[in-house]
């Protein structure tokens, strides 16, 4: 940590901070600008974050030099972790999708889901059974019975199942159901239910908040790490901006970043992302290409009678055409990646 | 609800639509502009808000005309709703103030930082007692000791308590000791969490989340408001933006909007809006002027020390001189509103 | 455009609305809804967009529901523009790249760039003469000095040359050297400056503000369009948003998005998109797989002696491996397209 | 400025950068810390601040720890800057109100509103002449005419005149009839515009661009400052954030911050920064008690018959009503002044 004085402080400002970071048994290294002094602190910072030298008179501001989250970070942990998903694996190199519907409506219509998503080529299939909304008096789900259909839709199919766990008291519940727990946008820094997820064992899949930065993502990724038990599947959802053409601004960035700077996999969900049906495919190719370990995307047997979300759901056509595109474009990275030609984000 | 065609689209897609439109029970009614064709739909489309139109092939958009917010909204509920905490009103045309340190760290401190408090006019006292964080290494809060700390330092002087409940599991712990349940930023839309705090009866401090908007905020009171006991108290504390001289971006216009918008008093809280503590007093005098019922403001004896968020406490002396300025242009508030120039905002 | 009168307007508000539009020549066509009246203006509203309905007393909101650029709109020119530069085509189906230093910074070093661009495939020179920078301290660019050694670079290559102009006294100049016209991210809404390029006959390169919406960006192209005379040419190049991991955010969805709405071509700027150069070659991946029509990115014989921007830029060796994968997912993208299995965004 | 190597980086790395440092005339200060190294750069680093240190390999980050607006910041002239328009003082204490409509529409018009302005205690009066417009097709202005007649109506009631030059080749024009000259907020990087005004010796309203960050605005001021004649008033108009229920989210934060940061005055345009008539009052009564040193709004005979931005404009009886406001809340804060308790923020 640096902390940077004003060039108006004084010399008694300056040593009550000196003396402070001494109090904490860090060491000062002290350096004289032409017009300010700076101070480095040498030592392990992380354990005195909190401790608010901003609010000393004469401080101008401080500035972090190492990062909070050395369990996510690929400096201490240089090889890619793959996440096996009872014997589906993600981030070994190959492209994940996981497909279906933005909510378990019924049995049939998961089980018709699940079909098309599986002729498709996913492997994993999605589905929402617990579904709060922006206004109280919309839809919220299935709950538990939309569980269970979700999972024997996966069942009869032998794919594995991804859904929501929004709250503590229903862990269990869910991780009875459901190979990978997701965290919703919403919950990105709900710190106590991460902490809880990470002691299932479970895969998380972290959804990146719909105002997070990177590095409070990484944080985040971090609070289920200390847990100690389960893997972090990173799934870039968009953020929101002043762009209102779609519904997110799909921050496609995201995928090269996360995985210059950690170990686990990222996946991207197009479908959240731009929030348009007809954006999808090209966006979901160009996860492919920017070095995405997968995908999340939703599909629906007729989107115009979906419960939810139907306007950003593929039909069975343009899912299937969809998947032959990846398809092709995942054998030109195969290609890239053989001829040690990649450059980086994979 | 409203129905935009595509200029291409077909009389059969069209058609399609406005028989799905009836089919939920609803009337049409058909506007042919020059270049496209729009619906207007006519009954109560709050039950039809998930019902994904856009995703008919041939409609270009479809517009929400009436909010969806109707126990919240002004517009069926013109008078201002006053919140008595146990005889401290908030929302009587008196500006009230929440003070207090960011986190409780023992006794002493809350009891010292409570007599500031009281001593500059404050009739509440804040204090965080469960403080989850950005990075899983820093101090986490002194839990349920805190809260008794709180309500101890509170009762001695005859002040109500004010403290975030993050947690389902924690409402009945919380609510033994608060007088206002706050519900966090991050919680804002924690659908499940604003239907159970909205069940206990206290008043509700509803904080806006760091993306969230107007709309989203007054659908967020709607949920506390449908379980039917808990008035709700909007607190504006800044959002997200490129902006980064600033915590946040405290956005002051939600004053006036909210109260246009709503019924519910609406605070301000310049501590969180800008983070840093010499730009609290003249947003604290802004927010006033804007016509907020009330603010909620850090402070602490020694803020140098404070164990979290130090860079935007007030230290004693500011904070008095803060209450005093206050009071000048809270008394210039009540002239202008007893001569009825007032032109909105209050 | 559909105006929405308030649940509370009075017969009177909606009659004196009406009156309005009747008496600047439209038709209107009145909704009665369960809660509130709904009114439709029938006619040419581009022309009344400015009158101010929002002001009528009664008024909740107007709604535009068609768009204002009708000579940049795919709606009335389904067929892509292909864009002929001097005999290099951009939007035929073809990935161009334009390569080249940030500033021109001399001869030699322009000479030896081309060199390298030529040499990994580019076929356009960029390279900027005219450098106002944020802070006034700052070097400034070599003007027409700057403009003549670009061009004669890119003539000993045969290639062409795209370079920015700033200020509608430059044009002449600047269209003397450069065959394609690059209006930068701060000038997207010179208006003044882009209706004057528009006269030129030369392709305006259209950058995106870094706070321009996909509405705003369409429109400025119209202020080209009109003017008759220039194809435009978008060139995404990032938004600001809250995000400070990267330079700006990569609004990659804007490639699908334009080519949806405008027939114009539209290529991807991922040096400026991320600002981080390990970045820039996973996002121009992502670009040719989203179906973007080329891209311009910033190379420099040795990065770390540029004079501006050398945290972006490519040098040699990773500009050549990138052009190599550029290609290989080039092949892939004419495969998909060639079987006709493309969803959307190209 | 800061340079801090990466953890990785090799002591070859470090050296490398430390040469290049000693090469540009700078000594180094050295940081071993507990992971990395850091560098601090002496001297006078504004020269260098293109040179691209994080181009070089190992290197993570470069910081700037000196700010680059020396005539525009206040540690160098710590006494506020009184700017004199004609006899109209701005920054002295005083709160000065500017007012007209958005565009000059006839001489009638401008004079009715002139009338009105100075009614209620505006000194200055505003009104646009050249109007480019986000869609080629709208009202683009009077130009020269509008300017004639915007002179003539203050020169009848003695009143000085604030007007926007958006060109360089307008400069001379438009100072012929303007007292001060307004810099809009798309031009506020348009550097070559404000080198050139600032040669006028005319003072320059300074409006905050659109996705201007504090630190840009500040640099912006340092172009006009830099020629040396023309001083600064900085107009606080709001910024785009994902906020759509107001135009833009006005920050008023931006008051104190510039009043620490810069000598030069602040004034607030809640007309802009709200873009809703009956949030302006509110708003401007917050500008006073945020310290700002005055305002400028939009205000029309007849708002709903404006040719532009009516929604925005205020009409006669509110603007009365809101200059009471005013001067009741300005009463306030000269007594908080004369007291000696303002704590910041003028």
């Amino acid at each position: 940590m640096i902390i940077i004085m004003k060039p108006s402080a004084t010399k008694k400002q300056v040593t009550s901070v000196i003396d402070r970071i001494k109090d904490i048994g860090l060491d000062v290294q002290i350096n004289q600008d032409k017009e300010q002094v700076v101070l480095g602190l040498l030592g392990d910072t992380r354990s005195v974050q909190d401790i608010a030298f901003r609010s000393y008179e004469g401080v101008d501001t401080t500035i972090r030099i190492s990062n909070t989250y050395k369990l996510t970070s690929r400096e201490f942990h240089p090889q890619d972790t793959v996440v096996d998903v009872d014997g589906v694996k993600i981030g070994d190199g190959s492209f994940i999708t996981m497909a279906g519907p933005c909510s378990v409506e019924g049995l049939d219509q998961i089980r018709q889901t699940a079909q098309i998503a599986k002729a498709g080529g996913a492997k994993i299939l999605r589905g929402g059974a617990f579904k709060p909304r922006t206004s109280p008096y919309a839809f919220q789900g299935l709950e538990e019975e939309g569980l269970k259909y979700l999972r024997q839709a996966a069942d009869e199919l032998d794919m594995k199942v991804i859904t929501e766990v929004m709250d503590e008291s229903h862990i269990d519940l869910v991780a009875q159901y459901s190979d990978i727990l997701q965290i919703g946008a919403r919950n990105m820094q709900n710190f106590k239910l991460l902490a809880a997820v990470g002691k299932t064992g479970k895969p998380i899949g972290l959804k990146r908040g719909i105002s997070g930065t990177i590095n409070e993502w990484l944080n985040a990724a971090e609070y289920v790490a200390v847990a100690g038990k389960s893997p972090v599947i990173f799934i870039e959802r968009g953020i929101r901006t002043f762009e209102d053409a779609t519904r997110n601004t799909f921050d496609l960035s995201a995928v090269p970043l996360i995985k210059k700077m950690s170990h686990f996999p990222i996946i991207v969900d197009p479908s959240h992302g731009t929030g348009v049906w007809d954006l999808v495919p090209p966006m979901a190719r160009a996860g492919v290409a920017a070095g995405a370990d997968g995908m999340i995307v939703e599909i629906h047997p007729a989107p115009e009678n979906a419960w939810s979300d139907g306007q950003q759901s593929l039909n069975e056509d343009t899912y299937r055409k969809m998947m032959q595109e990846i398809e092709v474009l995942n054998a030109a990275m195969n290609e890239i990646h053989s001829l040690e030609m990649l450059t980086a984000g994979r």
